[in-house]
């Protein structure tokens, strides 16, 4: 059962921060975990027997030396040491910790694990970890993790059971400028796991969706349970799909290969959205964190080209998203298109098409209700004016709230057009292909 | 039947040009074409009876007028002018003609491209287009086209059946500096085919790689006669693979419905490579050109991260790829790696790994012969040196001529070890599941 997630907030929100095992060696990730905080001026405090100040600050012998209350602490040290400093933490009433360090199940020391975990639940302490890399919260600049930087602020949390992942795709969205609520690596979840997480989520105002990166579960019922109610979409990775896959994930984590179908089965039960990507995890993350996803697979498609109409019609096809009939709209595009459009979905409305016969289009669709989502497309011809375009589709996603999606083809003369829809939200795919692959994730359920 | 394909050499290589509808009117496809051949410095002819100069050259009321012999001509007029102008081409002995204009079958006009390609037929004219966008040859500086840049000159050509596709790929070829060997717009394909193109480019010398971007074929018996015995790689990205995808094709190009199942039949006999996507066409032939693609399908994956390699393992093993043993190298990696590593492939050599563990992963791979390729993972943890990984990895992929490819993860950290794998010809791919589905096309024919 999951236990009452506010006690979570500790590990989110703490006022006070120990990190034991805080160094002045840069080999140590003691060193980069204070570094990273007293940057951010958390009020936080070194533990380490063998120093008398770190970094400038003061280092205590033990988390008992220190006067003020501790709400969250912060283990980096070997892990044979961890059980005693545990039981310190338990005396110091501090409320929750992150075990940074590794060497305990995942290198087949389950008994320390077990031991560690049982002294923390004597003690009503939550475990994060252990074999984990820390949590980020860029909301309140709290990098209590040993990445060295820091997201921007936004509406994904992102939950990875792998650090490793996690560092890459941090890296990867701070490059794109991708927002995050909080990141958390869960390392071997000795207590606190994905449905707890789960659960403190649902609850979290900044977070809009969440995404998980798993490899196993070890308590199957206590996840769905978590997840049945939450309202947030959950957009999951699981690795280990194939037999391959479980046979590496099992080297990798010593998870038990569970069935991948019987993941499967309880995802769709539960409405929880299964990727295999880890761009898709986020891109239909992003999607919901702008409150923009399609109530259902009625698609329409708005296109200057024929070839990517077609794949898109493809793409859509394939993937069970509808290619909407138009009738309810072509008589009133006869009258503002010219001869040659398509008079069917996709609205092929020419390679010489300007501006403002895109604009005559979406006039035409601003009252009508027959299509969930739009899927504008745009390749730079002679006559294309893609920044205008940019501007008269988000116009139109404006006024009626329509989900909108762009595929704006090309390299530098549409890089302006890709940076208006962006900033307005619309989220622009590479190819039509893979336009489909993304929105049939969001509307089938 | 093919015909002798070194006519067509006239459209890639000609000495002389006619630009017929050359215009100083920057709103017209003339101005366009004729401005990219002057700027680029080709003996191009202006042929405009409403003009004495255009871009301050002399123009000519009628081909006829010029008193150099011509080798291509390329026009941009109204299409029902175009029978009188390809009669004086013929006259004039012009050897290949560029149709541009549209107005043919494309938009019902049956009758007319007949009569066209009749009258060139009768004075040995090969036509390419009507319809089209037109040809660049980046080696020579030729820009044949309205498309206003010229791509770096490389391996790939690139034949595509829509123009508007066509653009969207050289712009982003351009911004990605993919370098290609030429780019056909086939138009309507009224004379000059996909199978033309095929006998020609097998034969040319700086062509190491032919995508073909196509709707339809004609003749499909044709099509396969010239691809069956090309030694070059064809990788083609066929659209209408869906009864919606051919609907919308029908409307695009008149294109005749044929069963996909029969190209797809025919692709897989004759060995062409068949992509769902436009990116994994250029990612393809890019690999051919570099002249290492994988010849069997044993892969081996070497990672600093659990997650990404059991990633890896699920794509490897859903895409065909075989997941290889291992034991011929146990031993010698027991010796020179840390007791943690996942003893198995993927070769899991665990998070804190430096530069110096791949290392002495490679040398011991250096003389083993029981894989086709290797797949190196990296995400950027603490101990990571991004840059100095791929610089080793690249000394093993010239040391040993082993099909290499990189899955570095992440964003700012890696990009100078992405850079380094790319001026060396290793492509990179921006996850594991990706990497899967680009090498197995190439592994499995």
């Amino acid at each position: 059962m999951v236990k009452n997630c506010m006690e979570l907030e500790n590990f989110f929100n703490p006022r006070t921060i120990a990190v034991i095992g805080a160094s002045h060696s840069k080999e140590k990730v003691g060193h980069d975990i204070f570094y990273n905080l007293l940057k951010e001026k958390k009020r936080v405090y070194a533990v380490n027997p063998n120093a008398t100040s770190i970094l400038g600050e003061p280092s205590f012998a033990s988390v008992l030396d220190i006067k003020a209350e501790i709400d969250l602490a912060i283990i980096a040290i070997p892990a044979k040491l961890v059980p005693k400093v545990i039981e310190e933490c338990g005396q110091k009433a501090v409320k929750a910790v992150i075990i940074i360090s590794s060497g305990f199940s995942e290198a087949g020391n389950k008994a320390l694990e077990k031991e560690v975990i049982e002294t923390a639940q004597k003690h009503n302490i939550r475990i994060l970890g252990p074999n984990c890399l820390g949590v980020i919260v860029p909301r309140i600049n709290m990098n209590a993790s040993f990445f060295s930087k820091t997201p921007e602020k936004g509406g994904i949390t992102f939950i990875s059971q792998s650090g490793a992942l996690g560092v890459a795709m941090l890296d990867w969205a701070i490059k794109h400028q991708l927002g995050l609520s909080a990141f958390v690596s869960m390392g071997n979840a000795g207590d606190v796991d994905f449905a707890d997480m789960i659960k403190y989520f649902e609850k979290d105002a900044d977070t809009k969706a969440i995404c998980l990166y798993m490899e196993s579960l070890k308590d199957g019922r206590k996840f769905l349970e978590a997840t049945k109610d939450c309202k947030k979409p959950i957009i999951v990775l699981k690795a280990g799909r194939t037999e391959g896959g479980q046979k590496a994930a099992a080297t990798h984590t010593a998870a038990l290969a569970t069935e991948d179908r019987v993941y499967d089965g309880a995802f769709r039960q539960y409405r929880l959205i299964r990727v295999n990507t880890l761009y898709q995890l986020f891109e239909i993350a992003q999607y919901f964190v702008y409150g923009h996803a399609p109530k259902g697979k009625r698609g329409l498609i708005v296109t200057n080209a024929g070839g990517p109409g077609v794949l898109a019609s493809d793409g859509f096809e394939r993937e069970g998203i509808e290619i909407v009939k138009i009738d309810e709209a072509k008589e009133e595009l006869n009258k503002v298109l010219p001869q040659q459009w398509s008079k069917s979905n996709p609205v092929d409305i020419v390679g010489d098409a300007t501006p403002d016969r895109y604009k005559a289009v979406f006039d035409v669709l601003k009252n009508k209700k027959f299509f969930d989502f739009v899927l504008c497309i745009l390749t730079p011809q002679a006559m294309t004016e893609p920044k205008d375009v940019a501007e008269l589709f988000v116009k139109f996603y404006r006024e009626t709230g329509v989900p909108c999606f762009g595929c704006f083809m090309g390299g530098d003369s549409i890089s302006t057009a890709k940076r208006i829809l962006r900033d307005n939200h619309i989220t622009n795919f590479v190819e039509p292909d893979y336009a489909a692959k993304v929105i049939s994730k969001m509307v089938k359920k």
